[in-house]
């Protein structure tokens, strides 16, 4: 079968074996935002159309590709959700001589005060580290809108969602904070510490930011490790508020999977990477929950 | 005396009487940010040539023009600091046929964890603002920077900064929050309501953020009020972190005075708008301070 993770700004595609072991795999920086509509069969066909002679098997697809935006906008299901129900909802698309495509649905649920809460494409990561997360867990996977999600007997029961990555960018590429340096890298470990630590303090996210600008002008933070303070911040800030409940189990790209270990090692929060690749694994399982993972 | 509040984004003179009193005024978007190295004297005068025939007195400049980007950088004053000594730390830039202008100098503290901070402008406003103040007080300076300042004894003692409205702006022109409205107006009273309301609840505000996205996707919050939805929030979280400790004045621009207070009386916390132009007031204290508010 072929898997295919294609969210806002990334298309990632795998050909599996009927085990869920990766043959072969693609990636390109076409995503949703880059595709006019009518034009998804297209790119998807361009991408993977050198597989499809030998491939014969489905095409599963997860992420932002099931919204408004993307090929099919497909309702969101409601919390709690196991594999199977996640399943059963896959929309189709007719594609490619005759054949179809399945997407995956996103996933709701409200937060403790009644907000909406939206994701879509993590569900499938989830379902695909189910092994390794054990039927209970609690997952932060993070990113441009990070999650924190709870499963209990491998349902996802509830999560939210902070903003952190995409507020990170903005504030580093528009706002005051990123004049004085040129380096929006986050690999200063100590400054990046510094702003974790930061976060535990007084009076709030909006005044800490101030202090990335005066700690820059008076040189207590290098200007070079200015935007990993901010990142350490920032991240801090979400590690405290979320305030996971049980050890973490971390889900995301290698790099700020270990950035993130870091920073709940200095918040006290037991936490642990998840390896492998969630996505397509996820796909994979879903496809053979409809008999199709061939 | 002529008077000049000089900012990153604007300017605004004034031409006052030996009491203080507003004689003639002029502004312009000729910000510090907009004038070259070595170009202030000649905006100086083009803006305020025409008064200067008939005016023999000084021309004191407050704000970011004492900065490292304006016409001459001064070194901040330490906090406690008082009208006298802001008046005895301004420094002199020499200007128009032999003439001089005073530049106000900004002033600095420590949070009450050690982090810097810093303000250019907002000192004058208050020593401008210190009759109807009274000798202690509380005073929120909200903008792009807000700033809560303790008074004692008529002394500026410390003060906090929250990067309130330039997260604002920042958000909305460039996160994905923005994309739901054109509107960037803040005048949906109730959806400002509900903003400062969040704020109260758990989990943070980088929480908080995504929920402006799905109170807008789910269409709880009209999108032309999403824009007021957010202000709401962001000034809700920093009335909150802020917590002030006493009755709060606040000195500002009509309208965000209007608000600020709006949010301070659903945050439970009593606050009274300052009126009047306290800019050249405070220039004028000062000037006078020195002997030269003629």
């Amino acid at each position: 079968m072929i898997a295919v993770d294609w969210g806002t700004s990334s298309f990632r595609a795998y050909r599996l074996d009927a085990n869920g072991g990766i043959l072969d795999r693609r990636s390109a920086a076409r995503g949703i935002l880059t595709v006019e509509a009518g034009g998804f069969a297209d790119v998807l066909a361009e991408e993977i159309g050198a597989w499809l002679d030998e491939e014969p098997g489905s095409v599963f697809i997860s992420g932002m590709i099931g919204s408004r935006q993307g090929w099919k906008e497909l309702p969101y299901l409601g919390c709690p959700v196991d594999l199977e129900a996640i399943a059963r909802a896959c929309g189709t698309v007719d594609w490619d001589r005759g054949r179809q495509a399945f997407i995956v649905p996103g996933v709701s649920c409200r937060d403790a005060h009644g907000v909406p809460e939206v994701m879509r494409g993590e569900e499938t990561q989830i379902i695909g580290a189910i092994e390794e997360l054990g039927p209970d867990a609690v997952v932060c996977l993070p990113g441009t809108h990070s999650k924190y999600v709870r499963v209990r007997e491998r349902r996802i029961m509830d999560f939210t969602t902070h903003m952190t990555g995409e507020v990170f960018g903005v504030l580093w590429r528009h706002s005051i904070l990123g004049r004085l340096s040129e380096t929006e890298a986050v690999d200063d470990e100590p400054a990046f510490d510094a702003g974790v630590d930061r976060s535990a303090e007084g009076q709030g996210l909006l005044h800490h930011l101030f202090g990335v600008r005066t700690r820059g002008l008076f040189r207590e933070i290098p200007a070079a490790g200015l935007a990993s303070y901010l990142s350490g911040l920032l991240i801090g800030h979400e590690i405290r508020a979320a305030a996971p409940s049980a050890p973490v189990a971390v889900i995301g790209a290698a790099d700020l999977t270990r950035l993130y270990c870091r920073a709940f090692a200095r918040c006290g929060v037991p936490a642990r990477p998840i390896t492998g690749e969630p996505a397509p694994r996820g796909l994979w399982a879903i496809a053979r929950s409809l008999g199709a993972a061939t």
